[in-house]
């Protein structure tokens, strides 16, 4: 299926030169993908002629804009002054159906607000999710929301586990995914009253294949499918498994390493590319989903060199290729009821 | 200064073979410390008659105790019929002033709740926490609540950060201990609502070095002095950080790994050597305090070797030579006033 996608080509610490570089590389390898690329279309251009042979360059759009959202502006800012930045047209053209996916490694506050204004929320929805794909011992698993919401509500976390399990279902093609619930116990009695609550509204949803309470320990261990949590502790648990995992890296690297790299180490490499300063470490969502807005967005890290824009740039592919939200819709349209 | 100490020596999952052996090392290279034994007085009279030298048996008294507190025993039912148990008693010595400090590698809900029978909380404390010490790049810091309140008040959290920074202080010998909270982010409006409210309370508390947030993945870089959080994020975090560390060690076991030990690394082996059970990882509180108790009370991981016993033993004689609770009460009192 032809898939055209927008990219906020300012985004990112490395602005441009990456994120051009890394298109290069995904319309080479598939050619059935187009691009619009939002930015300064001098840089754009220069960087586009001479390197992009001739027939990929006719796959490919460059649409100027004047304004671009800075790496600490705030949302609320980004709302009022920057909608005609790179950030808000790449996201207006998967609202006017001109392209099938956004993918960003601009601030992650405003691609949220930004989304919001252009896209809207899917039926049922009542806030949007950062939904990391997640490699453990038994394979590619979801866990959300990693920071977008930080005080949840127990409907809130039964719309995530919804938008988390049918997202498991399209775009990783797990049939009928497990969902559990982060807490401290895996016995049904415990955690907080959030959690009793979400968990007893997920027993009732037999559209949800619930498996109860997964402990922070079992997050990469493959336990569930998906993984519902607050953006709170989620964003907690994260950065712990950052922490932890730099700091042994550093330990262990007194030993030479090579041959042991795996899937789970080099998504801690990822995680591990990028500084400590910002509130929700945009290294941690390379090609992470907002899910719950009506179009698909995907937010690559601010750190991501062309590989890792590259990885984003396909996971919004392969979620445009799923007809994520236009699949999704009518579901929580039928839930919703 | 002598010191006598209370053992549940029926408690954690090898029972006394393990605390009386760790008891005899203790009594061995701590010629000031007593101890009595809390259990089957026959069982705990084979393990030391014949296997004590006689001098370390004069310094140890057997009080014999029909019940012992079951692993999954509900806290509830601790307290109503398990008062007379080697726990209740270990315990009640501390309150009769017979001892200056409990330890038990018993049931965690049950050792807080027979605490608070027999102990009592000190001054302006409304509830009990679970504090860690753990080691980080610059040192052996402090963590509370790991687990004992999944849902707390701000006032709670700001009555956990005073007793972390009195125990940091006098415990760790550490001058006006940093203090910060957990959070998704830096920057001072990040954050829940909790965390916002905590925030400013100790903003307005002179007597603490509030020095703001820590961030999942400060916690083991030693960030700060005393990392307080609540319950519910501090037992996710410190369970991520154990699967993380146990998923990347038996990545990196692949290369030997003589000679990169680290007390890092230990820390996390401690953590590793229990099972995935219960709700609160007796492991990851070897040797944890409960701090906001009227008497020093230390809980040790169910599966602790001689060595892990042994160090519980010797933070519980760390305290009570600090006279922990016997200092805190005075400047609590004055805090609350």
């Amino acid at each position: 299926m032809d898939v055209k996608i927008s990219i906020d080509a300012m985004g990112g610490d490395f602005g441009p030169e990456v994120t051009m570089e890394s298109l290069k590389q995904v319309l080479g390898s598939s050619l059935d993908v187009r691009a619009s690329v939002f930015g300064d279309s001098a840089v754009l251009r220069s960087l586009i002629d001479g390197t992009f042979p001739s027939d990929l360059q006719s796959r490919v759009d460059i649409v100027h804009c004047d304004t671009v959202v800075d790496c600490d502006e705030k949302p609320s800012t980004a709302l009022r002054t920057k909608q005609d930045s790179s950030m808000g047209q790449a996201l207006s053209a998967v609202a006017t159906g001109n392209s099938q996916a956004c993918i960003s490694a601009g601030n992650t506050g405003a691609l949220m607000a930004l989304s919001l204004l252009y896209l809207g929320l899917l039926p049922g929805i009542s806030r949007p999710a950062i939904c990391a794909e997640i490699p453990t011992a038994l394979g590619n698993k979801l866990m959300l929301d990693l920071g977008a919401n930080v005080d949840c509500t127990a409907d809130q976390l039964h719309q995530f586990a919804l938008l988390g399990a049918l997202t498991a279902n399209l775009a990783l093609d797990i049939d009928k995914p497990s969902v559990r619930l982060l807490n401290v116990g895996s016995e049904s009695g415990k955690g907080n009253k959030l959690v009793q609550a979400v968990s007893q509204l997920l027993e009732e949803d037999s559209s949800i294949n619930y498996q109860g309470f997964v402990e922070g320990d079992g997050i990469f261990l493959g336990q569930a499918d998906v993984i519902v949590c607050d953006g709170f502790s989620g964003n907690v648990a994260l950065k712990v498994g950052e922490g932890v995992a730099k700091q042994l890296s550093q330990q262990f690297a007194q030993k030479p390493t090579q041959g042991i790299q795996s899937s789970f180490l080099r998504f801690f490499s990822n995680l591990l590319s990028s500084g400590f300063n910002s509130s929700i470490q945009p290294s941690l969502f390379n090609g992470a989903y907002l899910l719950g807005v009506n179009g698909v967005v995907v937010k690559s890290h601010g750190a991501a060199d062309v590989e890792g824009f590259t990885a984003a740039l396909n996971r919004g592919i392969n979620a445009a290729r799923h007809q994520l939200p236009k699949a999704l819709a009518p579901i929580l349209e039928k839930q919703h009821q």
